[in-house]
């Protein structure tokens, strides 16, 4: 077999088989297949895609390349969530509680942020002595006693999907629907989850723009689902506006705890609970995805998530009484409130805007390397359908630095939009797919 | 300017901008774009095409990445032409001293064979002491002195071309009429001639195996040229069967030296001439094609073309008698027939086995390390049209391994058709395009 053959076929348009597949990714994973001919594979399967039976193919080659996690000693049902990314995104924080409050047990690892999102990471350490470099039988442990455990992902694990991404960034074969598809599930199934449920995020803060695009990479998680006998379901949810009224690591653990304690703004409630409530489907555990809502709302309301989330807090290290009181946690040095310039309704928050004004601050990373203020961030005082008058704050900005609190502060003030009348926010839930 | 983003721009379609090509073509020359990211732009190019605008800008900035050679010293016209590569295809040997002998200047830059095709310089080189590594000096003297000159290319011109041919072999990107193009008119442009004939082989003997690959090949030649300021003229003619009788180095030069004394194959004479025509009109020296063939059959028939053939041997430090008689040059030690298995018409010969036999015997080669003999190769008894009943010899196998001309046997009796009527062959030339 020879790559420059395979590249060949996919560039006509052919379909690779499991073992061309299969030899391609180990190829490229042990290096006896060289960049230059990885890259230019890349651009043809971009250009002429691959069916989900290549990408289930592609998802499997690439767990294989690496460490896989056991957590047979855990009993089951093991469900993980996924998301997208997006701006405000808090929901892991607030949903691996409700959802091990439901009876499931949740092996959530996650990523920092990168670009304009968030990242799970970064708001769990930004609690004080919180861990989530945990050694495996560590997790497992987390597993058993509380019902849910938090972590990074092990440099062991999928090193393909490392080297491939390393790879797509610099060859501009990074916007691929079968490419992100087996990069997402072949990390999400090397950590041993049996099930999982994909928040694909849409809108201006989110990846996917428009949701063709998330429809489009939805349906390729489900079938590459279906395709590995994985159980999957996708959740197409809105992205144009950030989710909640914090955005920042350490002002989104405060605002999870609040939603923990049955004070959380309605969207991170009813998004989460719609998820763990599809969780729960997949996990056995109810009927559809309405009863499964439902259960998860009464573990929320009853207090035994909340229990749950200071359990694991303590279990990983951190710092229960910041969370209990938050203002005893860390807190930005300086703030500066942004007004609106005119009275009227907020019609719109850009989520773009709010996500790349938080990276300004220090809240998340425009490179790997950059360091994470965990007080840092942004409070969102006026969100879509409030009315304003002018002058009043729409939000607040908490940074360490006044230049770029500055540049925050002018950034954001594009972010709001406005009207004469009040609008209401669109559906935050857009499409539900899940296998047959 | 970062490679990265012209990539995406020409994977979605995109045109580049002028001063964008010669960055990649630039920083890929000089080592600062690696391979992997311009095998990936390669990959997109093939993919998306590129307008004749570009193609033209990529030819420059490739003429531009070496040497040009410098023929400003020699009166013109300098008119050359280039063939695509076929099997039996010796017209340069005969063309270039009609054009000579019909007043233009023709400075011939030639190719050594790989794969099935053969190459000008290794027929030239079977002429016991035959240089073709003339420096640029004794090249421009030969111009003046003789009218045509006979070279390799130097490493100097062209790297660019060098450098993405090495990268396109191997990364499945050489099947790009855009491509395909720039690397041979770059080359061609290089060497310092005012105007072009293209011979775009189509068949099985040829690349381009259907008339449309190979009409889209010589539109886009043509375009190029006109974008570039140059004048070009293409002809597309059948390669679907060998040329001529002969196969293999020394052969070929019998039988190309039998063409200039008026005793050659008719196919070879006959698109000799037309492409001498069309030099001559590329040239200023006839108002049509048809005038310029007329004056070629001319110089052929009245012996001045021969004359300056025999003058370029001595020149460039070949055996003359060798040429006059050549009983007198290299001979292959072994000789087989292949005989026809029925009695009856040859419809077709393969022009493709007929070449793969040739390289088997080592005419040609299938890696460029590989060695040439001179004296092997095949002569053709039997052509289409012609009759042989069973038994009779179709072609006779001249080699100097045992193993290797039984090989070639078993192949070539696969590359005769036969029928029960005449068939003739169909036209020659099956398109002529030049610019308006």
């Amino acid at each position: 077999m020879r790559a420059v053959d395979l590249i060949v076929k996919k560039r006509d348009g052919g379909s690779l088989e499991p073992q061309e597949i299969d030899f391609l990714v180990d190829g490229f994973t042990r290096g006896d297949i060289p960049d230059y001919q990885f890259s230019s594979l890349l651009m043809a399967i971009v250009l002429r895609g691959m069916s989900p039976a290549e990408t289930a193919r592609l998802t499997e080659a690439m767990i294989r390349s690496g460490e896989v996690i056991d957590l047979a000693g855990v009993p089951g049902p093991l469900v993980d969530k996924h998301s997208t990314g997006g701006v405000g995104d808090k929901i892991s924080l607030v949903l691996a509680p409700v959802a091990a409050a439901c009876g499931l047990r949740v092996p959530m690892m996650s990523g920092r942020s990168l670009g304009h999102t968030g990242g799970t990471l970064d708001k769990l350490e930004s609690i004080p002595g919180y861990r989530t470099d945990l050694p495996v039988e560590r997790f497992a442990q987390a597993l058993r006693e509380v019902g849910f455990g938090m972590i990074g992902q092990s440099e062991m694990v999928v090193p393909a999907d490392r080297r491939m991404y390393a790879l797509r960034d610099v060859t501009g074969t990074v916007e691929s629907v079968p490419l992100i598809t087996a990069s997402i599930m072949s990390k999400k199934f090397a950590e041993g989850a049996d099930a999982l449920v994909f928040d694909v995020k849409c809108g201006s803060g989110a990846f996917m723009k428009n949701p063709d695009e998330a429809r489009a990479l939805a349906r390729s998680l489900v079938s590459t689902g279906a395709g590995l006998g994985r159980k999957v379901a996708a959740v197409i949810t809105d992205m144009d506006q950030p989710l909640g009224r914090a955005v920042g690591n350490f002002l989104e653990v405060e605002e999870s705890a609040a939603c923990l304690q049955g004070k959380g703004p309605s969207d991170i409630t009813d998004l989460t609970c719609r998820l763990a409530g599809w969780m729960l489907v997949l996990g056995g555990k109810a009927a559809d995805a309405g009863a499964g809502e439902r259960e998860a709302r009464r573990r929320l309301s009853d207090g035994s998530a909340w229990k749950l989330f200071l359990k694991n807090v303590e279990f990983q290290g951190g710092d229960v009484a910041c969370v209990i009181r938050p203002e005893k946690g860390p807190r930005a040095r300086l703030s500066k409130s942004v007004t609106a310039p005119r009275a009227g309704y907020v019609t719109r928050v850009d989520a773009y805007k709010v996500g790349v004004a938080s990276v300004i601050l220090g809240a998340g990373r425009s490179r790997k390397e950059d360091k994470v203020f965990p007080g840092v961030g942004i409070l969102l005082s006026r969100v879509c359908g409030e009315q304003a008058d002018r002058g009043d704050e729409v939000c607040r900005v908490l940074g360490e630095d006044e230049g770029k609190v500055e540049e925050a502060v002018t950034l954001l003030e594009s972010a709001w939009e406005y009207g004469d009348r009040p609008v209401s926010r669109g559906p935050l839930v857009l499409q539900e797919i899940s296998a047959e």
